[in-house]
């Protein structure tokens, strides 16, 4: 069996999120569907992340095993033919045996994004959070970067996975605007359920007077998510990059 | 009676186009339903173009008559409260008796996006035209340049629309690249059926090699639309300026 990594692309609001449900469609039954075509096999795929419903990913990785003898650059294209054109399969490499899309995965970034803009954009509709009061990305830049470092991020997540630990890496986190559009970056070895949405709900409070930049180190040592700002909306959330050992993968 | 004139913005994915029909879902209609439901009254209202299915707005003006009393500043956002998301009232103003949004149109400004990659963005679907093969944006601004200036532009048009004349002045006509994003822009004192979408086929077949920049001043002459290139598809289409002499509508 080959192990096969894939870098994709993916427009999520047409998904409940990536990974495979009973009764919703997700963008990880979608592409198995096409892989399983392309292979002439039933494929499973592990994907580098579980994002949520409504979700975007500019760059996700995920990998499959199969016995199919297609070549592997012939794979991007044969499954973009039989998946629909929210989903997009950029590149395709044959990977190490031991190759795990999760777990191999040294770090990952995702940007939020958020129009703040008076007037609604209808393209950004499901694409940035619409933010009508003038943001100070000054203030928002200072309170993101208190969640640099090593914490525990018990109080930035929802509860509703197990995990071992609450402990993780955020190597940096700052926020930049570019005219109406305002991105959020976070860079972390690991992610908790809803750690980005709730990471920006909090700087957006930061913005809002509702709390201070300082405060943000006496939230996290508390633990306690009612402490920190609400979980901003899914539309604005994207996994931007990705980093493994294997460099083909990285973005 | 008070005149208003509107500035809209839209996403036409979802509709038949702009103007009223009787079976299709229209932005027209879409926006009459809403305005009325504001006004207290049916409405009727008058675009700048007739924009056609899947085509953009990011600058459109309409205008309709009205004997309701709301505060003109109070219009969009009382009627975004009774429309889609994909369309948005951005201003209103009170204008002149006789202002009609298409006849007092001085020009008009289109964008066509074109987005050049081997691999297709699902963040692009009905937002650009996928153009996997490697464009030379140098030749087609060539190609775009010689549609400028007055002509009659029967070659560049479809049937199916009555109009006087088929006589336009193309105050520029060029076409720039950003990454992987082509843009063609066109400024008219008035385009015909299609016509900017046939121009940017035919810009294509320039860049095809499938004729030559100076073919064009001959295509136009001959009046025949077999010789230029195809129409290209409505979802790179954008209405992206219009000028008014009421300068507050300009955008």
């Amino acid at each position: 069996m080959r192990n096969i990594a894939l870098i994709l692309m993916y427009n999520g609001t047409a998904y409940h999120g990536w990974q495979v449900q009973k009764t919703e469609v997700t963008v990880a039954q979608t592409l198995e569907r096409g892989l399983s075509m392309v292979c002439g096999e039933p494929v499973k795929c592990t994907g580098c992340g579980r994002t949520d419903a409504g979700v975007h990913a500019e760059h996700y990785v995920a990998n499959f095993r199969t016995s199919s003898r297609i070549p592997v650059d012939r794979i991007p294209f044969a499954v973009n033919t039989h998946i629909p054109e929210d989903i997009v399969v950029k590149a395709a490499y044959e990977v190490a045996e031991d190759f795990n899309a999760i777990g191999s995965c040294i770090r990952k970034e995702y940007t939020y994004r958020i129009y703040n803009s008076r007037i609604k954009n209808p393209f950004y509709v499901d694409r940035a959070y619409f933010y009508p009061k003038r943001l100070d990305e000054q203030v928002m830049d200072r309170a993101a970067r208190a969640f640099e470092g090593t914490h525990d991020f018990a109080a930035v997540r929802s509860v509703g996975t197990n995990v071992r630990s609450t402990v993780r890496t955020i190597y940096y986190c700052h926020v930049t605007r570019n005219g109406e559009l305002l991105e959020l970056k976070v860079c972390a070895n690991g992610f908790l359920y809803n750690m980005v949405r709730a990471i920006t709900g909090t700087v957006l409070y930061a913005a809002e007077g509702k709390l201070k930049p300082e405060d943000i180190p006496v939230i996290l040592d508390s633990g306690n998510r009612t402490l920190a700002g609400p979980t901003a909306p899914p539309g604005g959330l994207y996994l931007t990059r990705v980093w493994y050992e294997d460099e083909r993968l990285n973005g």
